[in-house]
């Protein structure tokens, strides 16, 4: 077990603003490029995160420490983002997450005491009994995911354009 | 083909300052983290782009602008980072990249004219027959495929502590 409270808001902490310099100014190309038919350009990511800071990550470990592991927390729509229109533009979307997670970090700090609640318990709708560290790991783990599919993705658009040098570079044949 | 000389030089541009702030300052958990015997931290990631800033990308396009493709250039030795002595420390070889990589985009924009060059050929020792266009392409993915690599490495670290959640992550189970 690695699991470490402050390290793990080391990484919840950065997410936002490497993103935020990645991906600010990009051309339309880089922005809009994903990996096919239902799959997700680094705008929709963005508000994929977005929506994990306010129905996923905090909601449910309130959840947890409200109920514990007798009623299990309601599900969170992975692809919620997907159905609300958004005329956002990505700068917007990504202050938003700005904001958001330094909100929730907060509110994290101000709740969470290591000592006594990272063992508690949950109960998660498909997995049944999961453990606070366990949710704010998968939280580090998710935003690292998500940083690595933005990048996976632009990496795709020059997939032909590498000509033979494709056999060095494993990250066009990921998904 | 996507390919395109300034959307290009803008991810050239973000690599290096986006994986100094991603990285300065974190723990040396996730700093010194691999993916087990013989597979690279961050710090020997960020050395591995440093060397291919010095002896890969832009030599090689010096060498093919100079020699065309009835010379092989020579090979690009992907492990030198790893033979030698080095006391830099992480913030050390951040800097040292973002500074040559800032020297060499200038000196690609001033040698570089993409209506002549960019199907210019060289010759690869081991694929043969290249493109000025795939080389600079592969320049690009290069620098994204390194982000995914750390970012992989570090959410490795907590394969178990996610708990059950490891099977919606896919990224726990990639190299």
């Amino acid at each position: 077990m690695n699991f470490n409270t402050k390290e793990a808001i080391e990484i919840l902490k950065r997410t936002p603003q490497t993103l935020e310099y990645f991906l600010t100014g990009l051309s339309d190309g880089w922005l809009q490029s994903n990996e096919g038919e239902g799959t997700w350009n680094a705008h929709e990511v963005i508000d994929h995160l977005i929506e994990g800071e306010k129905n996923n990550w905090m909601p449910r470990l309130e959840f947890i420490l409200r109920e514990g592991e007798d009623k299990a927390f309601p599900p969170f729509d992975r692809y919620a983002h997907l159905h609300k229109v958004n005329e956002d533009t990505i700068k917007q979307a990504l202050l938003e997450f700005k904001k958001i997670r330094a909100v929730n970090i907060n509110k994290l700090q101000a709740l969470l005491n290591p000592d006594v609640h990272l063992e508690l318990k949950g109960y998660h709708p498909d997995f049944g009994v999961v453990k606070v560290k366990e949710l704010l790991s998968t939280w580090v783990v998710h935003d690292l995911t998500h940083i690595a599919q933005i990048v996976r993705v632009m990496a795709k658009r020059y997939t032909t354009d590498v000509g033979p040098w494709s056999e060095y570079l494993g990250i066009l044949k990921k998904n």
